[in-house]
Formats: structure tokens, C-alpha cells, sequence
């Protein structure tokens, strides 16, 4: 078929006809699916049900360094969740911190806490008139409600396959010290599935903060979730070239096991610099008598190290990777030809990014609804859930079923269909 | 013997040529004793061990309701959870959020979010020019930590058998608005072991505050601790009684099994009107998805329900009882008649509470660190860890073993004696 830009008025209307009936066909299915967020598959969980026997009654509940993990104290994390921990983050051990089972929750604490104390004797975000963020845009929501709920103003910064606009950051940065941070999901970004380049690592260890309090939010959420044995992104570690860069203190770097074992019984961890970790720890203290020891030590006898993640790993990648594939499948075979809309196809991570024509978004995404499959909002993806130009969805590929993930496929496909003829006959 | 106060100026120096030459035998023994913190010790760990097993791999890992506790979800706790903790904290299930591994860490943020956000629509404390805290002395070091990390002046009130001067708190809470909550750790308080009367519940729940954002930050961390079968404090439930005298929104309930299961691993709780619980939760939205589930339902599938709970709380008394009475039966049989010191005898909690002559706390905590033995700092009971009279030292009598409680205990007493007669010479 050729591409809807290049049809007559007649054409299309013949198109949008034949479409409409076939809508119709949906809408009589009474489908109730949701595929609104990232959440992992039952199959996933299942993967990781040897959890629940790693520890037992008569085992030993000791740390390596004879600590009673089932008592109080250790404020940071016990050895060998740090070292595992740290395989996982690519950062040494003494760099991190393990937390409870949320890595939203150490962003949220790290903006509270810059916000009611500052950072490193800087004055507290609180006291300020104005704070910035950046925020490279299509991203993550939940980054997003952070910042719009401490008052943050929010900078969108295009993304591109190989990260950030670093020219627009490079420069925003320098010469603006109401600019407090930034966003990143560096690797299998959500929800492109980009990751960013060595030269855009590089660029981002090298940044001159007009704000000595500059911090890059390095939420490294996807860091091992490769789709693929033969083909996977790999990123300069930020840590290490920060330090390289001579900008030690510059990032903030985050993780967690979430969707890994479980989301909501995980572990999560923030890596950064030891002067960076004595700030935190100072407030950390204060906060809490320490995390959930019992799950730190259940999470190292599961996996043993770093080899028997990455084998874990690849059992997810085996449920999840047909769903991929078989969305892209679908798009090429159904929109291939048309030029009503672009989609990333990722070699890991938990989306894929969808562009339709200018101004399609919130129109595709609500009759998709109307068909029975809830997705994630239109214009979710950007700071104040505003799109400036109402093209991208975020889809969510894990949690459905194949078989009804390729049922909404079918029902997106058809959706994107309509409301662009709809909208080229408009136009 | 006589009262040192009764004794003259020989008497008592060849009672303190005795002492001394005792505190060397002490010190020759060359003791490492830490009895600084409330940590159950290793035989109370060993009952919660079935914890262990509670779930495992072939287990169904879903909540009554059908959700599969392993994925994400599920902001303010499973149901049989909140039923469960309910039941332990005496509130509707319905006005509970189930939280992490830790009741301090809920109190932090609690003040965090009234900081940054406000309370109810209040102004944010942050943009206050003074806010301050009534603290019951002696308290809660890790409560007045909170309060001192956030500028907050911290108002001494002095505590009674029956709670703190409720006279001292009516008429400060009425006066000023900048006094916007108290610390209360109304059942066996920490570090007396006193339970608040009828009456000072009554009078709590009818305070009228100048403040609309005044909250009684109310820690029942020993809510079910009871060291007795038969003789047990009974309180008035803070939440209904608010209600019933038309506050129903003065107060925040805290609570966690920390010392029930295992510290560091529990399931902590806030329980507070459906008001508070809405201001709270369009925060924690933002905050985190949720807390541990798997955590969460496992608890509920150990204790199965309160009663299992009261029972399991019995094995913990059965361990720690013995520590609290021999104590006490030290201490009357060395210090009985001395008039040197005073001491309460709480029928549950984690903690004894004693009081040296004016003066001599840090220095009997010194010597008997000296001896090799330590204890809480001397002033940690009080806000900005300075007690006017350097009289009061927590005791905590349950990590030990009874054996080295008993050598500490035998030498305790010893250095409360040879610092009061060392005062009453230098008098």
C-alpha cells in the first residue's frame, strides 16, 4: 500500500471505511487489557521464585563479616549485597549505598533531601527562588511527578538515539545555576530504548555546572535487561569518568533489582562519590536505623554473584524478547509502507517509543481505549504530561500475554491507521 | 548500710577505699560488654525463624484479593496485612498505610513531607521562620535526632508516671502556633517504661492547638511488648479518641514489628484519619509504586492473626523477663538503701530508666565504660543529648546475655556508688 500522504481524498476514505468496519470488529471482542506500565510478566515472577527457599529456618542468617543480618544496624548495606550489587552497577563496592526495594523512592529522598538540607554544604533547594531540572524528553513520567512535586521548573532536552541533545545540555548547564540536575535513563532508555553513546557519556562527565550542586540523576533502571545474547548496548561507566574527567562529585547513580526478582521486594542502590556518599549518609543516619538486611542476604544467596544474574537475565529476555518481536513484526507489516508513524526497535530495556504524525497521540491512545486496551497516556512521556506536538506513546510490551499483546497490536496498528487518515482527510 | 547522705565524711571514705579496690577487680577482667542500644538479642531472633519458611517457592504469593504480591502495585498495603497490623495497633484497617522495614524512617519522612509540602494545605514548616517540637524527657534519642536535623526547637516537658506535664502541654500548644508536634511514646515509654493514663490520653486527644498543623507524633512502638502475662498496661486508643472529641485529625500513629520479628526486616505502619491518609498519600504516590508485599504477606502468613502475634510476643518475654527482673533485684540488693539513685520497673518495652543524684549520669556512664561496659550516652534521653541535671541513663537490658547483663548490672551499681560518695566528699 502506499503511504497515506500520497493518496487521493478518495483513497483514503475508501481506506478509512474498510478501517472503520474492522474497528468495529474489535470493539464487539470486548477486550480488557492493560499494557500501561512497565511491569513484568507472570512467567517473569515466576523465574524468580527460588527467592522464597534461598534463605530458611535452619540456615545461618549471618553476613560475611559475622553480622546478624536479622538485627539492627549496618546503615549502608552488608559486603556481599555491595559487592554483588556493585557487579550489577559496574561500580565498586565502597561507592554504594543499598537501600529498601525502591530506587524511585532514593530519586525521591535524593531531591527532598537536596531540597531540605542542599548538597554539600550548598544552600538548600528549598531556600531558593527557582530550581531547574532538565529533562530529555520523550521520558520517564515518574521522573517527571518528582520534580513537578518539589516546584521544580522542567527543561525539555530532545532525545536522539545516542542520548541528549549534549549541545542544548553543555550549554544550559554552564549558564544557568538555577539548573540543578538532570534526568537520564542511560541505558534502554524508557521509553526509547536508547542508550546513550561513548561520546555522550563522555560529554556528560565533562559538563562545567554553572551550580556547584549540579547533579546528574543517573538512573541506571535497565543496566543488565539485554533483549538479546548477541547484541547488546554497552555504556562507559559514568562513575569512573566523572573521576576520570576530574568532576568526582558530578552524578548521583541509580539501581535496583526491581525487575530482576521483584518489583516491590527488591533491593535498590545508588552508587556515587565518597564525598557525595558522606553528605547522604549524614542525613541517612538521621532517617533510618538501616534497610531490610534479611533481603539483601536473600538476594546474594539466590544469585550467588554476577554470572548467575546475568543467567537470570537471560530467562527474562526469553519471555519478554518474542513480545518485542513480534510488536515490531507487526508495526512493519501493518504501517511499514505508510508513513503515518515511526517506532524504536530496542535491544533491551522494558519499551519501545512510538511517533505518530504531529497531533495523533492522544487521538490513537483514546481509541485504543475505546477498543478495550488501556496504554500508557499520550503525553505521559513528557515533563507536565504535555507533548508539544501529541505524537509519542510509550508502549509497555512485558506484562501482556503474546497472545494478547497481539490482539492490542493489532487494535494499536488499526487505531494509528484511522486517526491518521482522519487526519490528513481533515487536512 | 545507711543512706551515703547520711554518712560522715570517714564513713564514707573507707566506703570508697572499698569501691575502688572493687572497680579493679573489674577492670582486671578486662570486660566487652555493649548494652547502648534496645536490640533484642539472639535467642528473640531465633523465635521469629518459622518467619523463614512462612512463604516459599511452590507457595501461591497472592493476597486474599487476588493480587500478585510479587508485582508491582498496591501503594498503601495488602489487606490481610492491614487487618493484621490493625488489629495490632488497635485501628480500623482502613486507616492504616503499610510502609517499609521502618516506623523511624515513616517519621522522618513525615516531617520531611510537612517541610517541603505542609500539612493539609498549611504552609510548608520549611518556609517558616520557627518551628518547634514539645519533647516528654526523658524521650527517644532517635526522635529528637529528627527534630534537632531539621532545625526544629525542641521544648522540654517533663514526663510523670503518667505521662508527659499535660498541664505544661495544653497551655504551650494553646499559646504558640510555631509548636507544631510532640513525640509521644505513650506504652511502655522509652526510656521509663511508663504507659500514659487514661487521663492524659483524654487530655491529648482534646488539645487545641493554636496550630491547624499541630500533630501529636505518636510512637507505639511497644504496643504488644508486654513483659507480664498478668499484669499488663491497658491505654486508651489515640485515633478514637481523637474522634470522639472532634480532633480527629491531631494525631499520627506509628508503629513497626521491628521488635517483634526481626529489627530491620519487620513491616512498619502509620495509622491516622482518612484526612491525614489523603494529604499523606498524594504523596507517597510520588514517593515510591509501593512497599515489600512479599514481606508484607509473609507476616500475615506467620502470625496467620493477632492472636498468633500476642502468642509469639509471650516467647519474646519469656527471654528478655528474666533481664528486666534481675536488674531490679540487683539493683535494690546494692543501691536499696544508698539514696543514690532511683529506678523504674516497667512491666514492658525495651528499656529501665534511672536516675543518679543531680550531676553524676556522665560520669557513672564513663566509669562504667571504663570498666568495659557501654551503656547509652549519658544525655541521650534528652533533645540536643543535654540533660540539666545529668541525672538520667537508659538502661537496656535486653541484647545481653543474662550472665554479662549481670556482671554490667554488679558493676553499674558499683560505679553509681563510687561516684556519689566521690560527690558527697567533694560536697
Amino acid at each position: 500500500m502506499k503511504p497515506y500522504a500520497e493518496m487521493t481524498k478518495e483513497e483514503l476514505l475508501t481506506e478509512l471505511m474498510a478501517l472503520r468496519k474492522e474497528y468495529l470488529h474489535f470493539q464487539e471482542m470486548e477486550l480488557h487489557l492493560d499494557m500501561s506500565r512497565g511491569k513484568p510478566c507472570r512467567e517473569q515472577l515466576d523465574i524468580s521464585m527460588g527467592m522464597m527457599d534461598a534463605l530458611y529456618s535452619t540456615a545461618d542468617l549471618s553476613s560475611e563479616d559475622g553480622t546478624d543480618v536479622r538485627n539492627y544496624g549496618v546503615l549502608t548495606g552488608i559486603p556481599e549485597a555491595k559487592r554483588l550489587i556493585g557487579a550489577m552497577m559496574e561500580n565498586n563496592p565502597k561507592n554504594i549505598i543499598i537501600y529498601g526495594n525502591s530506587s524511585l523512592n532514593v530519586m525521591y529522598d535524593t531531591v527532598a533531601r537536596a531540597f531540605t538540607h542542599g548538597i554539600m554544604g550548598n544552600v538548600p533547594w528549598g531556600k531558593l527562588k527557582k530550581v531547574k531540572f532538565l529533562c530529555p524528553v520523550p521520558g520517564y513520567d515518574r521522573h517527571f511527578a518528582i520534580t513537578e512535586y518539589f516546584g521544580i521548573e522542567m527543561i525539555n532536552v530532545p532525545m536522539s538515539p545516542t542520548g541528549p541533545d549534549m549541545d542544548m545540555v553543555e550549554e544550559l548547564v554552564a549558564s544557568d545555576e538555577n539548573i540543578k540536575g538532570i534526568w537520564c535513563v542511560p541505558k534502554y532508555s524508557n521509553p526509547q530504548g536508547y542508550s546513550y553513546s561513548d561520546e555522550t557519556v563522555r560529554r556528560f562527565a565533562r559538563l562545567k555546572p554553572a551550580a556547584s550542586d549540579f547533579r546528574i540523576f543517573w538512573d541506571n533502571a535497565y543496566g543488565i535487561h539485554h533483549l538479546y545474547d548477541d547484541r547488546q548496548d554497552v555504556l562507559i561507566e559514568i562513575l569512573e569518568e566523572c573521576r576520570r574527567a576530574g568532576n568526582p562529585d558530578l552524578v548521583y547513580k541509580f539501581s535496583s533489582t526491581s525487575k530482576i526478582t521483584f518489583p516491590g521486594s527488591g533491593i535498590a542502590a545508588l552508587a556515587t562519590s565518597l564525598n557525595n556518599l558522606e553528605d547522604i549518609n549524614n542525613q541517612l543516619k538521621i532517617q533510618t536505623i538501616g534497610h531490610d538486611k534479611v533481603n539483601q542476604l536473600r538476594h546474594v544467596r539466590f544469585f550467588k554473584n554476577i554470572e548467575g544474574m546475568r543467567e537470570h537475565m537471560k530467562r527474562h529476555a526469553a519471555v519478554i524478547r518474542p513480545k518485542f518481536e513480534m510488536l515490531e513484526d507487526t508495526f512493519k507489516e501493518e504501517l511499514g509502507d505508510l508513513g503515518i508513524g515511526e517506532w524504536t526497535e530496542p535491544m533491551g530495556g522494558y519499551f519501545m517509543s512510538f511517533e505518530t504524525l504531529p497531533g495523533c497521540a492522544k487521538a490513537v491512545v483514546d481509541k485504543v481505549k475505546k477498543g478495550g486496551v488501556v496504554m500508557t497516556g499520550a503525553g505521559a512521556t513528557y515533563p507536565y504530561k504535555k507533548d508539544p506536538n501529541d505524537s509519542n506513546i510509550r508502549i509497555a510490551p512485558t506484562y501482556p500475554p503474546l497472545e494478547d499483546l497481539r490482539t492490542a497490536a493489532k487494535l494499536f496498528t488499526l487505531c494509528v491507521k484511522i486517526v491518521s487518515a482522519e487526519k490528513y482527510l481533515e487536512g
